[in-house]
């Protein structure tokens, strides 16, 4: 149970009062997270609780509840105290009545009260854990299968108004969650070299985000098959002419998280080859950089990068063709075919449990269904105090090249032919994570993380 | 996706025949975990597999199904092959097919098929994860709230009586898993001093089980303060005058579990007071440890350690008066308030989830309801084949010790005064793991993790 606070009373009153000022009328209701079972119910996983719950209650814990009253302006949390035959299990705990004052919250009932104070038209969120399905289907007398259908669509629209825009509070402590995960960045370029397991990086990253107390913020990639977009098996050896992708970042004890990655030869030395391809895409990475700033459509910045890629891959011969009919049509997406980036605050995908379309597009930007583009997270356009990612790639997938060239896919944008002799390549991402600020973008962590080429090998041979 | 499985298809296939032989008719449903939402959906905890569905299923990934079926002898596995969209987020997957025959399943049906294949008398085990409460719901239509009272006592008995005998091939990997486990006490050990965050420590025991591939069995407890039993927050600094108390342990990629306990002094060095109360716990152990053989009650080697702690403690004048009468009243569970140990094996309290009075207690014996006894994971006679933790301690819990003294609770088998003293002692557990042979016991893990004062303070020198 977490009796550190990383904001003042004020600040959750404020952000209490801000929601109740866009949202205007109703009863809303905040579920905070419950413990998982791992493989029984009394062992489990890490407590995480819910990040709408953390921004507007701010208490760590599972097991209580939160009402927020637009009518009658008052917030109400329902928490029990500690019974003194938990005390030997748990230790001695401050009063709910206490940890209430410390995010301004004056009233406090009793759990049992919980239940009778909730209305069958109370608003809530669409539940992303099957327990919170369960409650709520209980309480509203609802069907459990279609319980997020009725998620209040008002309630949404408030909190990724007012999550999405991160205040200086919030920007002090998402740059300490990049620090750290630079930090951890750093230390696996320097010990990256041939022979160690993924895991034995991963286990190296793991203790620095443990020694700054803090936890992963999503689970690690760390794998010579960066080409396999989402690899979580860690069990490959680190060999001589692979290249090691790891995208990976902290999450604070407040929540906030980081998320960076770097590719770079397990060799400490890129090839001529190697080199190639990753100019191209640390070049889509600062093309998509210089265009952040507030009303820019991340839409754009996203399509930059594309076309980055697709001009610098045919410097190489691997592309040909008119670069803008081959960006319209989605040909670059055999090599860059994820989306460039997403917010980022107390989810490392930030607010996408209330609807990844809700958070990233708008009435002016909808999602294509082009491949490539349809897993772009957030087209609509950037304001001061968002904070993104920007990571574009290339891989060389061979499952996916094979099944363009059997049908001959573009065939007038890619030359098949060249792409053979890229299909052991592997996969190179580069991501690091910007602030909107006026005018312009900054970016967060104080660590110079190496991703200019002389600068990784300098890095990688001390 | 594992494709490294730990026991060969005839194991896998025997395992399920000698089910079916006890359980002679009915059609048996076994459910895999899914994935579950950290704070959205597509951010996942680390993946477990329900414990029983590797026992029969050997297959450590979510969205298959199977079912044993007794009355026709067969095993169907439902499982859908990856789509080739999906193949570059996860890379090439073998079939699903190649993945059954490893572990001797011959049909492979789609899981389109499952649900049609579930009639409403099939056995299930009563779940543990809201999802499956919801699947069953579901699938049978039966109320979400009550599913769990439908559960399967013959399945639940079938398979706490197979799994709890533990075959030469299991006790390998279990000694594999205790060895890693003492790898990681044994460098905590080294690293204890003051001024370290707990959560350092954490990080380093956490680096050597990922150097191993392996995770964590259950959440650590690392504490300067092991009187509160269950204390998993890690953000003390230790000093000098306390005792450190780390209870963890890891789990294999096959899902064996290791679970040991150390405490020792943070400066290194044993106080006088300090090796008094630790040598009654070393001594509660190991005569318990003594006591251990097949046919023996674990019920009489938890009543051993509780007379043996309360005997010691009388020689420090803590407590007074006939043995026998206070350890039957409970007065020991002032100090010992917890069970001597459990069952351990693919769950660190192994099979749990399947009740615990179905796993430790029988038609002999019954659950105590006395304060701390009633804590007794496991009270029923010991077979060859068991494995089990001996795992006695001592605590001086002020707040316990202030509720007791104020009611004078067992005051003629306790010296309240004398205690006085103590409560900024802290707690002591010390705890291994040992297999049930013949005529005895064989304590699991091949490094010689130190419990002796002289061979602690020794290794804490180095």
């Amino acid at each position: 149970m977490t009796t550190h606070f990383p904001f003042s009373a004020e600040t959750y009153r404020a952000r209490r009062t801000q929601f109740i000022n866009f949202v205007k009328s109703g009863k809303y209701l905040f579920l905070s997270n419950d413990e998982v079972a791992y493989n029984y119910t009394d062992n489990v996983f890490p407590y995480r609780q819910d990040s709408s719950f953390l921004y507007y209650f701010g208490l760590d814990f599972p097991g209580i509840y939160g009402i927020i009253d637009a009518d009658a302006g008052t917030t109400t949390l329902f928490a029990d105290d500690i019974d003194i035959n938990m005390v030997i299990w748990t230790g001695p705990m401050p009063s709910m009545k206490s940890l209430a004052e410390k995010v301004g919250i004056d009233m406090v009932l009793k759990v049992e009260a919980f239940e009778k104070s909730v209305s069958s038209d109370i608003h809530f969120l669409p539940p992303y854990r099957a327990v919170h399905s369960i409650l709520l289907s209980k309480m509203l007398g609802k069907d459990v299968h279609s319980i997020t259908e009725s998620a209040s669509k008002t309630m949404i629209k408030a909190i990724i108004a007012q999550r999405s825009i991160k205040s200086a509070e919030e920007l002090v402590l998402m740059n300490e969650a990049t620090t750290i995960s630079e930090t951890m960045h750093l230390a696996v370029m320097k010990a990256t070299k041939a022979g160690l397991k993924e895991y034995e990086l991963v286990a190296l990253a793991s203790k620095i985000a443990r020694e700054h107390g803090t936890v992963w913020s999503f689970p690690p990639i760390m794998t010579i098959n960066g080409q396999t977009l989402h690899n979580h098996g860690h069990h490959n050896e680190l060999t001589e002419d692979r290249i090691l992708l790891f995208d990976g970042g902290c999450e604070l004890p407040s929540g906030y998280a980081g998320d960076l990655t770097r590719a770079y030869p397990v060799s400490g030395k890129f090839t001529n080859k190697q080199k190639e391809v990753y100019e191209i895409v640390l070049g889509a990475q600062k093309t998509a950089i210089d265009l952040i700033k507030p009303g820019e459509a991340y839409l754009n910045c996203h399509l930059a990068s594309a076309h980055y890629i697709f001009d610098g891959l045919k410097q190489l011969g691997i592309t040909k063709g008119d670069s803008n009919e081959a960006v319209q049509v989605g040909a670059h997406a055999l090599f860059f075919p994820h989306g460039l980036g997403h917010m980022i605050g107390l989810d490392v995908h930030d607010l996408e449990n209330l609807g990844e379309d809700n958070v990233g597009y708008d009435e002016t930007f909808s999602r294509s269904k082009q491949f490539g583009l349809r897993s772009l997270r957030m087209a609509k356009k950037l304001e001061t105090g968002h904070v993104v990612t920007v990571e574009p790639g290339i891989y060389f997938i061979p499952e996916l090249i094979a099944l363009w060239k059997d049908e001959q896919k573009f065939s007038e944008f890619i030359n098949y032919q060249t792409l053979e002799s890229y299909l052991d390549f592997g996969g190179i991402r580069i991501e690091d994570d910007y602030a909107v600020v006026a005018g312009g973008s900054k970016k967060l962590g104080d660590v110079n993380l190496p991703k200019e080429i002389g600068d990784v090998e300098s890095v990688m041979s001390m």
